[in-house]
């Protein structure tokens, strides 16, 4: 429990200093700022006092039962620091300096060196070079933190190791006028960790919407246990930067690891049901919005506007995120008819007209709320001068406070005018927008988790009916061998073990063979030369396809005998398969995780439209019918003009198969199933590769 | 020319009213409020004054030379007004009432009635049922609207039909602390028209950058061929609301249309060179920076950070949108390892770190200007609060005024706190955002737009080959006949007579006429039935391809004799064209244009990928180069993978030859070139269809 780090009694800080502007004063400023609800100890052996608080002149000369110590001196004086604070019994330290692990190696043997003294004495550390923490509670009031932006009480939470991110979402909340619950940046992260920071806010009855950024994951099997639990529970939004290898690289820059390409995050994101966001100001409008609305029920809105225009853009922005505008009921529209003006727009949007006064709104939204055909309700509301505004505001906090389906509201103003009306809508925790697409777009957002809180996804199925023992000896034996792959018949062997089909083959090292091997497969075949030397086939004119007869089965094995002269040259004789759709599966083993599995659209889909899609092992068959449905080719699948479709449950047995493998056989490090032929009722491969790891 | 519409000297209010919280009150209120230079005239029957203002009791008692009248008067009232002020010589009229052609065909009246009555008298009308217009130009302050948003005087001017929208955006800048130039927003536009006003504003000095929002072109070719002459000399911004069809639903409520889909609308922008947004945030924040900053050379930025992450996030935009990061140049880096803290990041980004003074900034923008491998330069300053923020600001501010490369600045700050650093860098016209992601896309619409200014759209070529006379008669007989759909021999006809190639082809009527023309053609060859009944060959056994020799050709011709009966039925015999890339071209008549060509890759690409371009008659060279290189499989017309890519050069050309063919023939309704089979050194039309207008 972290119960002792986010709600502190007794704070103290090693570094406390009596200079204006360093973090060891403006720590102890802001706590005092903000109104902390237990004691502060600044410790400084020169001072008798910092910012008008009694100065200890060592840790070990303050009271008892300190909950958080500050450290904010230089990394060298850390590790004794830490000792006196095991001494004395100091339950968490927040290190806010730097010069550790994230300067190279010899900070990072200071830091070493001080979490195995904190280790010794159970002391949590926080950090180091980390901003801290705050914890808005009214009856906490920490702000352990140097930085500048006093949160307003809130539901919304803040964690991430980037302060620099973290701040900045943390300002934009401000700057909407919503509040924040905990924020945590924790820098190096060294102890505690994102995940059991996310775990703990998870608990946190106060926490509503979780947010969090991240670069890379440290340990991504962790995360997305941690956040799979959570995110049932309540939303967790996430943004992840360093998408392009350029911010990768920028990435690597400032946290000092390695840029490399990363699609495991977003990976991780969608099977642990986190919300990921592209933008940050997206994710951060969208987080105001969780913060104080119920999750619609389905994705049906109805809009309600003053203005034309702005009602349009956001139609757009819904319609085009899957919501949908659906009639007013008989009974509404009926209502409305006689409520609104003459010549307001009754329809879906709404257009109450611009002179429509408060109790226009009030029936127009009691009427949305009521009515059967509606999830959620989208207020476009402008302030003309001639009309209360502040009771309209007034009516749409009181819809709001009823919590039956959620609201959003586009409040287009004039904020240095109209400030009362802000203030009304902004106390009265009415997500409230200055843009109808930023409005729009937090709709999406709580319609997006309701998809999330909906979704099954099944247990992991596991076949019994396969050869796992094969599987592993083959591996096992290129592995002795030193080999990074595994032949091309072991592969078939492999697959056939896991059930997986593969098109009818057979292995032969002469024309005679070759002839005997295709009649019993039956026409047409393909024929492919098979040796070590020989890596690019087709290219080498190793692979003859649509082989009809006996004659020209030999002529090909003689042909490629004649132009590939390798000693172990062998052929592969293999049913050939045309008429089917190409489709591509794959598995790759991820660092800290199981493997990636791959599925798409093959041959020149897979290169030039990289219609492809992933998941996590272990896969089940949801997430396997997911994969399928989410290529953009999904009618392909399903038969498009007057094509037939393919057999997409074989396809999906084959995804689950394909995860029980990979994970049965860790030391797979990246398998391809290309092509796979699917048919009306059948599913082939035709060729696979396996790399194992080094 | 709108100048006494734009910049008036003599303002009447016809309507003023003595109400505080009448349209016809706050009109003279906001002119007074605002400054207005010139002088202003209530027309009011009963008061002597209003608000202080001597009143009339009619405009014909007024002044001479009245450069604007406004009027706040019930539609019915307008005529006689209007009447009256062309008795005035009155210049302009600026109707703000609703009540006309939004209504119905009874305000239609009305408004055909008054608009006949100021053509009469040369009197230019603005509206009716719109806001207005204003101006901030400081010897001018016009605030001839009735809304409520006071502008500070600034470079960007907003046009739009939609006071809602215009007004959002007008807000936006507002809120940022930009200014704008002029505002006008329509309405109904039954004169003055939005192409007008835009040409207004490109010949206004003070307006540096144009912004609009439509949701569909009332003149879409005078929209085009003014902005195409505006964006040329500066950045026109648009936003196209109803993408959705129930966005396009929602606009013609709002606005008394027909909903209909509209793609035609983005293609004039990009024809016209018009930067077009899906964001009206994004809209907002690049005109922010355009309002300030010069274009940049090409697309080579240089970020400064004094915080890690939001330089991750600012880096994925940046390279996600075909900027790049490129290396800092020796002597930058040189300099910059003098200048900045040890512990700096001397890479692009360049991290100051959070305790760089502003001298460092200073060295590392002056630096970043002067270092020829950067285009623009990225800042991103968080504000910390034990630096001296307002002396970073000014150094910002200062470099930016130099006007060398653009310069954007991400602010990271409680804007509530660092008022005096907001306030520097705002009234320094520093492009100023709030978000990494933000400032990031403002900087990419800069680089968009230097991408238009380069464009060399070249000159359109007439083909004088061409056989335009037949395609006429062909069609004009057609249409003589009362009939749709142009026949396949003639359809072929008429693109031979523009030479573009279509599969070798024969028509015949018997067996033995098949297979006289399918040895004259040459086997492999396709017979397809033809007879006015049978409109899908396909499905009905109408189509036989490859057919290897005169036994296929017969016996196909008798089976499809057999199945089909149909009186006149007729059969093609053509050239079987197998291997090639299959790609489709088509055109089809746009209202108000010319035509919209579609060019794309054919087969399942079309059906699934919907991966086709358009562009507008009459398509350039260039243009339609940009076609083929805008496609996502653009790598399958260059050759991938060892397949040889195809005659890029000779679609090209039909691309040319069809827009030709179109607009000589502007009956056409539709035609569809599908497929067109591509080879390295040929491309063959195998199947057209032209249809009629009606």
């Amino acid at each position: 429990m972290l119960d002792s780090l986010f709600r502190p009694q007794k704070v103290a800080v090693i570094g406390a200093s009596t200079k204006e502007l360093s973090i060891g004063n403006r720590v102890i400023k802001n706590l005092i700022d903000f109104g902390f609800k237990g004691e502060v100890y600044p410790i400084n052996p020169k001072a008798d006092e910092v910012r008008g608080l009694k100065a200890y002149k060592s840790i070990l000369d303050c009271p008892e039962n300190i909950d958080v110590v500050h450290m904010v001196i230089p990394a060298k004086f850390v590790p004794q620091a830490v000792e006196d604070c095991g001494q004395k019994g100091v339950k968490n330290i927040i290190i806010n300096s730097g010069g550790f692990s994230e300067t190279g190696s010899e900070g990072e043997a200071i830091e070493e060196d001080f979490l195995a003294r904190a280790k010794k004495y159970g002391i949590r550390v926080f950090g180091p070079n980390c901003q801290g923490i705050i914890n808005s509670d009214p009856t906490i009031r920490a702000y352990c933190n140097f930085t500048f932006t006093k949160p307003d009480p809130g539901f919304i939470s803040i964690v991430a190791l980037s302060g620099g991110v973290a701040e900045v979402i943390h300002q934009g909340f401000s700057a909407m006028g919503v509040g924040t619950r905990i924020y945590a940046s924790n820098g190096n992260a060294c102890d505690v960790t994102i995940p059991e920071i996310i775990r703990y806010l998870g608990d946190d009855e106060g926490t509503r919407v979780i947010v969090t950024y991240v670069e890379g994951l440290r340990d991504p099997q962790n995360f997305l246990e941690v956040t799979q639990a959570v995110a049932a529970k309540k939303p967790v939004l996430a943004m992840k930067a360093g998408r392009t290898m350029e911010g990768a690289k920028a990435a690597a820059s400032h946290t000092g690891g390695l840029a490399k390409e990363d699609i495991a995050t977003e990976i991780i994101f969608k099977k642990a049901g986190v919300l990921t966001f592209m933008d940050e100001g997206e994710l951060i409008q969208a987080a105001a919005a969780f913060a104080t609305q119920p999750i619609p029920k389905g994705n049906r809105v109805g809009i309600i506007t003053n203005t034309g225009g702005p009602a349009v853009i956001a139609t757009d922005v819904l319609v085009g995120a899957g919501l949908t505008l659906p009639p007013l009921s008989e009974k509404t529209e009926a209502f409305l008819k006689e409520k609104l003006h003459p010549a307001a727009s009754v329809n879906n949007p709404v257009d109450v007209l611009a002179t429509a006064p408060a109790e226009h709104y009030r029936a127009c939204m009691d009427a949305m709320m009521e009515d059967e055909n509606f999830d959620c309700v989208f207020v476009n509301f402008v302030t003309p001068f001639f009309v209360d505004n502040e009771s309209i505001a007034r009516e749409i906090v009181a819809v709001s406070n009823q919590q039956k389906n959620p609201i959003v509201c586009n409040l287009m103003t004039d904020r240095r005018q109209w400030t009362e009306v802000v203030k009304i809508l902004q106390d009265g925790g009415v997500p409230c927008f200055s843009l109808p697409g930023e409005a729009a777009r937090a709709m999406t957002a709580l319609f997006r988790y309701r998809g999330i809180i909906d979704r099954e996804i099944g247990a992991v199925k596991t076949f019994a009916d396969v050869d796992k023992t094969k599987g592993q000896e083959i591996i096992g034996n290129a592995k002795a061998a030193g080999r990074s792959n595994i032949g091309a018949s072991q592969v078939y062997e492999i697959l056939s073990g896991y059930k997986i089909p593969v098109a009818e083959w057979r292995i032969v090292s002469s024309t005679a063979e070759a002839e005997k091997a295709a009649a019993e497969i039956g026409y047409p075949v393909v024929v492919k030369a098979d040796a070590a030397s020989i890596v690019h086939k087709s290219d080498m004119g190793g692979v003859a396809v649509n082989l009809q007869s006996a004659d020209d089965v030999r002529n090909t094995v003689q042909l490629m005998e004649k132009n590939l002269s390798a000693e172990d040259l062998r052929f592969f004789v293999q049913k050939y398969l045309p008429g089917g759709l190409e489709l591509i599966m794959g598995a790759k083993a991820e660092e800290g995780l199981g493997h990636i599995i791959m599925f798409g659209l093959g041959g020149i889909y897979v290169e030039i439209m990289k219609d492809v899609v992933f998941n996590l092992t272990p896969v089940t068959s949801t997430e396997a019918k997911e994969m399928l449905a989410s290529i953009r080719g999904v009618s392909l699948l399903r038969g498009v003009r007057g094509q037939k479709g393919v057999d997409q449950a074989r396809l999906i047995e084959i995804i689950q198969r394909l995860s029980q493998l990979v994970s049965d056989l860790p030391d797979i490090q990246e398998m391809d199933l290309n092509p796979l032929m699917a048919f009306e009722d059948s599913v082939y491969v035709v060729d696979a590769r396996i790399s194992i790891k080094s």
